[in-house]
């Protein structure tokens, strides 16, 4: 997490002084569970907010107490004494420092895959206005980074939709996983407080009851997590890198909005970058490691270790921050990605009519030819269409003319079979059964 | 995937005999539709089912087609063609081959899924078993690899359950992710077939249909699919670390079982290794590997590459059949797990009642004594009976003996008081309640 | 490791036959050390070589006798015995089977990276010979994907041979890291066990001696091989992913030889797919994979536990076969690879000399003309052919001629300065000196 | 990289101001060459060092500056001409900004990998004292956590010195491979600008000349570095896990320092925890884990993209810094680390002798007793010795008084012979060769 890639409301997810909130409210909120089971007088319960609720915690001052006692929870329930004064020691009676911590955590987490959820769809929302935009966009679909046969743009973005659509579905399924709530003690056990306090933490910081925990909230929970946002930022590439193919200098078939006083544009207007998505590439490269050590965490010995803390505390904010910073830096490509429509066509035409060879080879055996011969035939127009493109970069010799030219195909299909073969509408008379499937609409 | 660590079911799963038998079925099916469509004959459909239904595939024939042709599905065509005869040539209309090639490995995986939610199954049953057996089995709980407070050894085990409760709701997940059907075409325009083939097939296979795909059936699903089996594999990994420590020499707890017969065990009685979690171990470091070549797999090139292929062709085996076996091998660790009830008790006594130091420490300043006195009352006598562990390597100094022995402690607590501190039950008074909240039951 | 992507002299080394042969060696080794050192009779390590070394190990016997002991080890022992007769009972003498295990498993990646470190040779052959033949090939360098300025094509080979020569260094440290010997007992005290019979086995296999090892010798090694491998990998990709994005339709600079009679070609001529490329892009994924758990093994328990050896039975051969079949089809690749020089040259004129922009402002401002001004003068004259470029593809308006019409370019610089800013041997003028940095020749 | 876990020396290297001193430096340097080839004038390099060489660069204005030209180079010059004043413009003639960011990212890792080697020379003097002192401290060697043979904790240590000798070896290679300066234009074709500015700049800052470039220094080079890294860091996680081993309440060998005033220790004198090891096992999966981004770096498209850049803004100083501070911590572990020879003496003596077992065997058949009878006497022994530790914990049966009881035994062997079998000298007495071979000296 650096600055360059990092949105404030991310940040502030992570930030000592909401970290320190939520431990407040964790505390205050068991207090009152005390309180009503009567182990600690309602009265301290009710201090501890009076006096606590408004305050502002003083970091500085926390990191100074921690200094000497080398222990967080506990420099922060001295601090809190500070604000609350002698009725702060009914709070924290029977919890242990994981209970709040874990618990914490899992309110972060929480926290920011709200903001992820909230990211994928502002990204939706511009990945549908600009399908929509662009359903008949005529291009050509690639195989291998050949062409292939003709799509639209709009299916190209219908795609990304769907996928998004599943990247949202995986953060719920994530942000479920990691809500829970344990305040069970030294070792799980509730041996110093009531599973009551619990139930009644969780509900109030909109947690599910950790059903059973060990000391510590296991981490399988946090390693799918963060599994999921490495598949998410995975499709953030993908997304990324279609732009990047579609701007090459060859391509050109979009372009990244680059801003009339961006520096650079103007000498070489042909050289610019797409250095967003380029740098989103490398984005998802890092949420995507971050999966690693989060599932080497879960294998804590016994009832704990503390080994998956170092860990947590980097990739907690570093692939959330990051992540949310790429969905956004994304969501801003899409949604001003400028679009060449008569590029597209024109790529797709440079190979002059070659990537409909498949429908009139089809053509010519449905109307009796042999398979070989139809080969043969289409073979014979289809290398001259080809030789002219390779050589000339921009096929001179057109196919449908040569077959037209073709006595032997004509002996088989009229003219009029021929050219309806060179019909774009063949291949986009589904385009709206696919947006109906992805979009619910057409 | 290597023999030493594969079980058969899985491994069937990949071999060329089923592929070609899911191709088959596929292919078949596809054929039924089109009939009913009026694109083919239904007599070519029939017949293809009538040969083709009873047939075994001949692999090492379609091998030698696929020496020729470089091609796999033509060459699979091209064999069924010599079962099926002429009528073959309805077969495949419209299609491609990633149409086969990823409903295939949509099926492959689902069955995959379907073995691995049934190991946990059985895992979760020898879990559960053995919870209960040790359900109030006294053991000491430990952070940080020191101990800390009792717990059950069957609350242990509840844990356990709980998380591989998590793994199965995973894995359903997982399978839910690739679960779909393509028949979509060339790039996935349904431009040369109807997309209510999709539907069949789709339906006939146990599928979703795919709402959009581009040829191939887009890679973040399988990404997913991969890094949940990531996660599941490091559950197996947190419990085989946890059977490790406890056959540790000094520990002792608990040991794999040693069949009477097995190498090693008669001259050296002690030296009987964890050799089954200690490889359990290793297996997870596999599964958990695979994740990142296919969360790398997710940015295919526009409508397609082929690079994903040869990862999956290894990852797909690889991680399904090394997870299963090592399912399984946990299964039957934990369903013979030697467990010593007698080592447990004896271990945490080793420390003289040491971990009840904190409840007195409590009770004290409960009966008034001040934070600080409680506090050097506890230490002189804890210190006493740690240093007695400290040289013989159990406490010959026990530390309830010094408590009632210390007239400081008894002025502030009864002989009565002092030793309900050291009551075991105590700390076991939830064990219901989690068990519940975990089993159903208690 | 898939039959696929194997080749038969890297799958011989992981061979069960291999594995037997040098285990032989180093028990038959050992016993000449322990006689020399008068431990066991002469006459009884003469009898092994006699009577071990001409044998053929029956595979399948070992396996049976494996299945009673569940000691790979031992079995072998057995049937050694069963064909060296009693003297047998003198091998392997106050040796522990690890000694046998790891030293066998250094010589096999030892012998591995043998076979990669030729790979590296053959591939560096291929790319050599292209690079010269290609080393005034003028093609566009492009960075971001976008038209930059001139290079040629030898020049790109060039970086792919220092890099490899790399790779080469990167290979041979490697294979020192593993290259040693332990022969110490079991726990590497040599208790049993005189260092002589170590140096003597480790000098007659080819190895060091390992300084200190405990039982097993340390995984560092290993982790320091396995990843090795994964960066020669990525560097195997980078090569692999600039011949896909040279063969793409609208680059189309290159293409991967595609033999006459390979299937696909002939009606549709233009669909020629870089499949080997982007399958060596999904090989490196794999073999980069496999240096996690490589990394993990590191720490095993104390002075060993057997963690690390499923591990090491699947990357042992994976990662090592994988590589070997990556780097033979890099070579293939590159030593039959299409290149088309005129289409490297039309692409580059596509933009219409734009790609010197930079030039001429420099000369502007060289001539006396502020920076502002020779901006504007480049930047309306640039656009105008820009513009074409957008529109069709390939730029209608000349770059040159406008800035020859352009009065105001022309009051401050000459045609004949104008043309020569249009000169490409302003951009080759170093490569020889390149050439000789990386060949020693040019 | 978070504060917590940083140190400030490494730290310092990837600060902004020293981010600027080396851009300053290399622009510089470049200048002086340019001049002294008659490219610039020679007093304008001169201005450039008395100006700029005392210069404190301000960071908040170079920051102010590049959010309008969102470029950082530009924006460093621009603050830089602000400086140096007109003499400026001859700054970075015929570079361009990846000449200055690559090779400034060169002298970075340099500069961090020089304080890598130094942490680990403070690590292997720390590891170098405590093995000498603990060189005959016997100790129980375990394989698979249980008891094996003795060794002792010098030996343990030596194994750990060995490990990072070739930790340092490894980090040499791994600077020697970044070590290099590209300083070679747009495109790598030093097209505008002589190859003897890269050889001055390169010998100026400490570099090797970059062979070949392509505008960026390739990253086979970067992965390769933080592959090391990664290794490294798993052997620092091997030695921490061996502490967290020693640790642990049942085995107690050794602790990590306790400061007096530490809080816990008092009431809970056992609740040591070691939480400094269990930190470096976290902090290693995050190095470790950064490996793989720094792999996928590799393959940029064609000349260069800028995929690698936001990766590396990340990974270099997360990376570096992390690693940094675990080497530190783990020298301070060593250093200090509390050892219990007294308790390693224990714990060997726990299981009555059993150890021995294996050297009484042999010794049995090498008297000429068959193999199975002296399986058998050994095992009814060993059997009564094993089932008194696994009843009590620690053997209350000796294994030598039951051999000197057992009358078949002493049929065999005398008195002597066996009490011969229990000297730990027999395992000791080649502990000063394996210490020569590691230290050099014994």
């Amino acid at each position: 997490m650096i600055p360059r890639y990092s949105r404030p409301e991310m940040v502030a997810v992570w930030e000592p002084q909401a970290r320190f909130r939520i431990w407040f409210e964790i505390e205050a909120h068991a207090t009152d569970a005390l309180a009503e089971l009567g182990v600690v007088p309602k009265e301290a319960a009710r201090r501890v907010w009076e006096l606590g609720g408004p305050a502002q915690f003083d970091v500085a001052r926390i990191d100074e107490i921690e200094r000497v006692t080398k222990h967080d929870v506990i420099a922060f329930l001295t601090h809190l004494a500070e604000i609350v004064g002698p009725e702060a020691r009914f709070v924290h009676q029977g919890m242990t420092s994981s209970d709040v911590l874990d618990t914490c955590f899992a309110v972060q987490l929480v926290r920011a895959a709200d903001i992820l959820i909230a990211d994928v769809d502002q990204l939706l929302k511009a990945i549908e206005r600009r399908a929509f935009e662009h359903k008949l966009t005529p291009t050509i679909g690639r195989s291998h980074g050949i062409h292939a046969e003709p799509v639209t743009f709009g299916l190209k973005l219908a795609e990304a939709y769907a996928e998004f659509t599943r990247a949202r579905q995986r953060l719920v399924f994530a942000r479920h996983e990691v809500a829970t709530c344990a305040i069970s003690g030294a070792v799980g056990t509730f041996a110093n407080i009531d599973p009551r306090v619990e139930e009644h933490v969780a509900e109030k910081m909109g947690l599910a009851v950790e059903p059973v925990s060990t000391q510590v909230i296991p981490r399988d929970r946090h390693a799918m997590f963060f599994a999921v946002l490495g598949v998410v930022a995975s499709s953030v590439e993908r997304l990324a890198i279609e732009v990047r193919h579609l701007q090459r200098t060859e391509v050109l078939e979009a372009e990244e909005y680059f801003s009339p006083g961006q520096k650079g544009s103007s000498a070489m207007p042909h050289k610019r970058n797409p250095v967003l998505t380029e740098n989103l590439t490398g984005l998802a490269r890092m949420v995507r490691a971050y999966a690693m050590p989060a599932m080497e965490n879960v294998a804590l010995w016994h009832e704990r270790d503390i080994s998956h803390s170092s860990v947590e505390r980097m990739i907690g904010p570093d692939a959330t921050v990051t992540l949310d910073f790429a969905l956004a830096r994304l969501t801003g490509v899409i949604d001003k990605l400028v679009v060449y429509p008569e590029r597209m066509a024109m790529n797709m035409d440079r190979l002059g009519g070659l990537v409909h060879s498949q429908r009139i080879l089809l053509a010519l055996t449905q109307a009796g030819v042999s398979r070989e011969e139809s080969y043969r035939l289409v073979q014979r127009n289809a290398m001259k269409v080809w030789d002219s493109y390779q050589r000339d970069g921009s096929a001179s010799v057109d196919f449908l003319e040569e077959l037209l030219a073709d006595p032997d195909v004509r002996a088989a299909l009229s003219e009029a079979e021929i050219r309806e073969k060179f019909d774009l509408g063949y291949h986009l008379k589904h385009v709206d059964t696919i947006f109906r499937r992805v979009f619910g609409r057409a």
